[in-house]
Parts: C-alpha cells; structure tokens; sequence
C-alpha cells in the first residue's frame, strides 16, 4: 500500500473543492484526448504567435524608461531586475490605456498590477472578505474562477439570474435583500458585462446605467470583470464599461492582458478607486489596501513581464484595440462561422437551439437533456471533441442541459470539424429519446445576427 | 472634508495588521531619506546587474526547449507566450539543481514553480489552515513575509524561541504540548536554518538531525526556507539542508532564486513531496494540492519569468554555486567588513554588541535601550543612516533592544560610511543614558570569525 502522510481532510476545504478541480478535470480530459478537436479552450488565437516579440517589448520599454522616464542606465537595470513597487511600474501606461481605448479616466495611483487577472480578484475577494457574515453576489453562470477565488477566502458567493439582460436586476435586489435579512453583508455582485464567459451575454447601455444606480441606491460595490470587451462581433460597436459610467465610485474594475497582449505575461491588473479612511485617519484609494495583501502574496508582479506588456502598450500608443486589428478580425471570423455553421447544422426551431453573442469567445448551446462530465467523455472519446459542460459555471451541482463552445483558440476548419462531430454526438443523444431533465437553461436572447 | 466610501474596518483584518504595515513603513521611511546609507535593504547586490542577460537567458531557455526537449518552433512560442502547466515548466532543471548544488533529490512532480517564494509559503500556509484550531510555529524573531502571509489565511503564528542553535528544541516540544493542550492543531514550524533572517543564526548539523527526528516523533511538518543557503562567509563551508537529510517526508522545502539569479523574475518553488490521500482514494504529493491552490491565485507563475530563470540555470550547469561565484565573494566581503567595522568601531566587552553570521545577509546589533520607529526616524534624519527595528520581526509588539543591519545591498565603503553614521548615533544614545528597557535581545553565539 502506498504510503500517506496527510489525507485532503485535514486541508483547507477548497483543495477539494468542485470549483478548483473543475479545472484539473477539464485540463486531464484535454490531455487524455489529444487529437480531439478543442471547442472548450478559452486561450487566445496561437496563429499570431511568435516569441521574437518578447525581445522587441522588452527593448521598447527599456527606452521607454530611458527616454521618457529619464532614467539612467542603471535605473534601468535596477527597474526591471531587481524588487520593485507593489503596485507595479506601468500603472502609468494601464492608465493611458484606459483613456484611449475605453474613456475611463483614473489616477495611476489607484491602479495595482497584478500576476494576471487572477490575482486581482484573489485580491479583491481577500479584501473584502472580512468576517464570517460576508458574502459575494455573482451573475450565474459564473466564471469558475471566481469561485475559485472565493472558496479560498471562504467567501460564499450566492447566485444571481443573469437572463437576457446580463442581469436580472429584480433578482439581485431580492438576493441583497434576503442576505441582508438573514444577517449577511453582501460585499459586492460580481459582473462580466460585456460577452460574458460563459454565457456569452453582454448588457445594454440602458441596463448598464440601471445597474450602477442599483448598486448606488443598494450600497453595493460592483466587480466588474473585462477580459473579452475588445472583442465586439463582426458590424457590431462595442459599449461603455461601467468603469466609464461610474461617477460614484461604485465599480472595482479587473483587467487582463491575457487575450490583449499575451496570457504567458502572466499581467493583469485593478482599477479600486474607491476612498477608504485607515485606522489612523488617513484616506487613500483601496488600491493601497490590495497592494499590501498583494506583498504578501506575490511581493511585486515581475517586472520582467511588465516590462513585456509595457513594451506592447507602448508599441501601438497604448490602443489595444489598434494592437488588436488581426486578433479582432479573427474572432470576430470565428463567432460567426461558429454560429452560422451551428444554424446549417441544426434547424431552426429544432431541440438544440444557441444564443449569437455580439462578441466575445463563448456560445452556449443548449439541448433537452442534460450535458454532464460522462457526456463530456464519451464526446471525447467516441466523436472526438471537446467542449464544457455548462454545470461546471454553476455551483449548486445540479444538473444543467447545456454546453459552452469556444471560438478562441481554433481555425475555421476546426469549427467545421468541431461542429460535425458535435452534431453527430448530439444528434446521436436526441435519437435515444433521452428527455430533459434538471435545470432548463434559457436560452440568452439572440442579438446581432441577421439569420435568428 | 475628504470623501470616504469604506473604512479599514470593513476589510479583512490583514490589511490593518502590523506585519502587513511593517513593510510598507520601512519602505517608506526609505524613500523619504533618499541620501541615507540604507543599511536596511535585504535586497541582492546590484554591481553585476546588466538586463541584457534577459535576452541571453530567454534564448537559452527557448534551444533548450527546442534542442533538448524537442519542441518544434510553435510549441517553443506557445510554451512561452500561451497560458501553461499550473506547476511550472522549470521544474525539471530545478530539481537538477537541488541535485547538484544541495543533493537533494526529488521528483520534480513534487515541485511547483511560484511567483516568487512568497507565493509558496502562501500556497503551504493556505493549505495548511483547515480550521480555527490551526496554529503555526515559527521560530522567533521571524521572517515578516511569513507571518504576513498567514494572516492573509488567518493561521495564528506561535513564536519558538530560536537561540543561538537556530532553534531552541525544549521550547519547541514545549510550545507543541501547550498548543496541543489548549486544542489546537499546530500544522508545521517555519524554520530558516542557514543564516536566518534576521537573526543571521545558522544550526549545525547535529542541530538539524535532532530537529528532524523531534518533528518525526511529534509527528510536526517542518517548512525549511532557504534564501541565503548559498553565501557562506568566507572560509566556512555550506551545511546540508534539512531537506537533504530528510528520509521521512518532513520537510517542506522553499526555494527562491531572488538572491542567486535575479529579484525581477519573481520565480520560486516549493518541494512539497509529502504523499496526500485524496477524498477519492488516490494519492498524489502535496504539491498537486498547492497547484489547485496556486490555479486560483496566479493561475500559473509567467512562463517568461521561468524561462529567464531556467536560462541563468542552463548557462551553468544547473549549478547555482558557479554561477554566483562574483556574488558569493562579494556577500563574504560584505559580511567580513561589517563585522570587522563593528569590531573597529564598538570596544569589545562594551555596551553595544553583535553576532558575527556564518554567512547570509544579516548581522544583528544589540544595545542597552529599546530600538523603535522612532529611533529609526531620528537616525535617518540625523545620522543619514537606515536600519531595521529587530521588534520587526516579532508579533507582540514588544520592545526590542536590537537592530538588523544588512550587507547586501551596498558596497565596503557604504558599510564604513553606515557604521560611522551608527556609531555616531549610538554613542549620542549611550552618552544620554538611556537605560535597558523592554526584551532584552541575547546576541546569538559568535561563530566563524576570529576575532571575537
């Protein structure tokens, strides 16, 4: 017998967690099935790819730091190789960034860059959750790592209907009303307003304003989390985060690089602009709150990598969406191949019915059966393709009868092929006569797509 | 009146915790005395910085994946620039390393590559505190960046009294059996046992056996943090870790490579070989645990960060001793001209005394009164010269009538020029005849130097 020395027992509960080895399961059914076709990575477009533009950013923000920032070349060795500021050293560039490419107006110092996004809602949730009556809203379906970051706060997170608009917004004030009625403080709704992952679903103008008033009115902080935004589907214009809307400082708004720049920077970073009065009477943004957690967990994100980021913000004038153009046109090729080829695949008003989201990565297709991890298998193993089941973004465990397919990281040919094998396991599914069963996902309202 | 929309009070209590503040006090204080010689700094020498290695070691890594590992161009650019393995991508040349330079061996599935050691120990504290009952050991004074990091997971710190041994194994047992005795779960002890920080002590080899047979027998983790192992004063030889001796699997080994390769890339690992049964009867080692840990903090650590650490270890052999020979001379200098300017400076048999280090960064100078902030204050303001309050490095707000003063970041000159300014200034204190007041700090056995 093998040995053991401690059992997942005696760790913390969130290492046996569904939300951190949802995962792991999904990465080993990858790894198991190498030749599947992918309809389940969200990792960005590789086509573009090519390392040789590490040394060119890497270059470019040495100048930068030179020519602009004045400093020596010590200063500059010193900067990228050596400890350096918590809150990070292109916070300036973040800044300007924010201005040219999404009219959000914010002072550097209220910005903390972060080992990816990750971290910055590791922080954020580490803030946050301060005692025992804490709890944190999410739209669901909710990102898995979310949760994730959540449990290992032992943060609960309580859903709210996301619906057609990206947010039920009676429904989240019944759930800040019943929290509050049993004694809980909700801390803030966490919210992917634009091509959410999973759901695919953004809001509108009009509900993004409602929202900010709720959350006004409420007392309620809102996370807002935009990794997809510069990816607006093909003919379509992309819409003012709330980061832009707010005048109250009412949105903590995470950033990420990953799908922008490059996801191996590991760069992402937080806008918390929100005032908060020390324990010795000084008041500073909450940034400075999250960059002394952020000390104690990754002391400063690398400057090395910054300085890769940096040098792609610096390249383009700091306009992702200039950076984009190749990118942006792929994914948006790719949303509507996906789409367009699931509407030459399944009729109309048939069983298996998908939103078109206006942009974005994700397309949730839904069917009346449930969409388990065993279906995910023999999906695997028998048709050759992958996707997520739609359960693994809900935290009830119960079951769900939709999946999510991705567009992110597959050619046009790989959607076809995808798209072919996936019709035949469904189709195959809906010739057993199996029924529906549990939770019956609505469909998120069709927007932005001629043919629906 | 200045706007606040949250207090300190409504986050998680870390934030407003004095190991949390500690750092950014010193820091602070630095930066408003730019002029004064920062004997304070713990950071690695900056003679030898020259960012041009960034491209040397990058391309290195990328013939390494490409030569030896047999990667075609795309796997090279995707490894680097696309999300990757949770654990890392350097693990196989850092368990060679633990091979050559400290024989240690290991799988390097037992390892997982960090953003910087701090994220390690958070990933072990993280998974250490289950519940309420959990407690930590440290040996006392302690490394701040440990106890930050377990308020970040709300794991009481219990302090062991460390001694001129390293570690006092009576007050260990002894803290173990009151710990116990009250209910409480003691996890693991931190320990540091090669030039700790701050105390500069070191334990012998007998030291380090008795300590692991105690934590076989008491059935006790032990976290070995080793960021100075590799810079011996000159003449004295490096000793085993205890993760070299370690026949049990009682060891929790922490790697960084901020002071052998460079600070910036923020890379560190954990060995965390310990075998843990999993609820669904499979058993894996402890560092699978961390790695679902790490996924939901930093996803995984950048693999541009790793590839510049995996460079610098290719370009020696994996040999971290021969590629700091420049460093490990420079430090031993360092070391001996502080302890030679104390002794030039301080009679012997007087008020003020020190430890002579068998290596590492820190030299501890006690004094008959209590070393607070506010001496710190006037010596940088009137003496032109930084330090580090030892009452730092302890929990209980307790005076301390001790200083840290650190080699590593200045050069001999600096050091003469600091302990003019020191001893201008302790002599002013003296001749004001300040009593002892508080903890009276024991200077730790003298070893590896001739004069004393």
């Amino acid at each position: 017998m093998e040995p053991v020395d401690v059992t997942v027992a005696a760790l913390h509960a969130s290492v046996d967690d569904p939300a951190l080895n949802s995962m792991n399961f999904l990465n080993e059914v990858a790894q198991h099935y190498p030749d599947a076709v992918s309809l389940a990575a969200g990792r960005p477009y590789e086509e573009f790819f090519d390392s040789a533009v590490l040394h060119r950013h890497l270059d470019t923000f040495r100048r930068h730091l030179a020519d602009d920032l004045g400093l020596s070349a010590a200063q500059v060795d010193r900067t990228l190789l050596q400890y350096g500021r918590t809150k990070g050293i292109v916070h300036h560039l973040i800044a300007r960034n924010l201005a040219v490419d999404e009219r959000i107006t914010v002072d550097p110092e209220a910005i903390v860059v972060t080992v990816g996004c990750q971290e910055a809602m590791f922080l954020v949730l580490r803030a946050l959750r301060a005692g025992p009556e804490d709890v944190l809203l999410a739209v669901a379906p909710t990102y898995v790592g979310l949760t994730g970051a959540a449990r290992l706060v032992d943060l609960p997170v309580r859903p709210v209907a996301g619906g057609p608009d990206g947010i039920d917004l009676a429904d989240l004030r019944e759930q800040l009303r019943r929290a509050r009625a049993e004694g809980l403080r909700p801390r803030a709704c966490y919210v992917m307003p634009d091509f959410a992952n999973p759901s695919g679903v953004s809001m509108d103008l009009a509900q993004r304003r409602r929202l900010l008033d709720l959350a006004a009115a409420e007392d309620l902080l809102l996370i807002e989390d935009n990794p997809y935004g510069l990816f607006p589907a093909a003919g379509t214009d992309r819409r003012p985060t709330l980061k832009a809307l707010d005048t109250r400082r009412r949105v903590v708004y995470l950033g990420s690089f990953a799908k922008t720049v490059l996801p191996g920077a590991r760069v992402g970073y937080v806008v918390a602009d929100q005032r908060v009065a020390g324990s010795d009477g000084t008041v500073g943004p909450l940034a400075d709150q999250l960059a002394k957690i952020k000390s104690m967990v990754t002391v400063n994100t690398s400057p090395i990598a910054q300085a890769v980021i940096g040098g792609a913000l610096l390249a383009h004038g700091c306009s992702l969406v200039a950076a984009n153009v190749r990118e942006r046109a792929a994914y948006a090729r790719n949303l509507r191949h996906m789409v367009d080829g699931l509407a030459r695949r399944f009729p109309t008003g048939g069983p298996v019915r998908w939103n078109v989201p206006a942009g974005g990565f994700f397309v949730v297709v839904t069917v009346p059966f449930t969409v388990d991890d065993a279906l995910l298998h023999r999906s695997a193993r028998e048709y050759g393709v992958l996707w997520t089941p739609m359960a693994h973004f809900y935290d009830d465990g119960a079951p769900v009868n939709a999946l999510r397919l991705s567009v992110s990281a597959v050619t046009p040919e790989q959607i076809d092929e995808g798209l072919d094998r996936l019709a035949a396991l469904l189709t195959d599914e809906l010739a057993h006569g199996v029924t529906a069963q549990g939770r019956r996902y609505a469909t998120p309202r069709v927007s932005g797509h001629p043919r629906l």
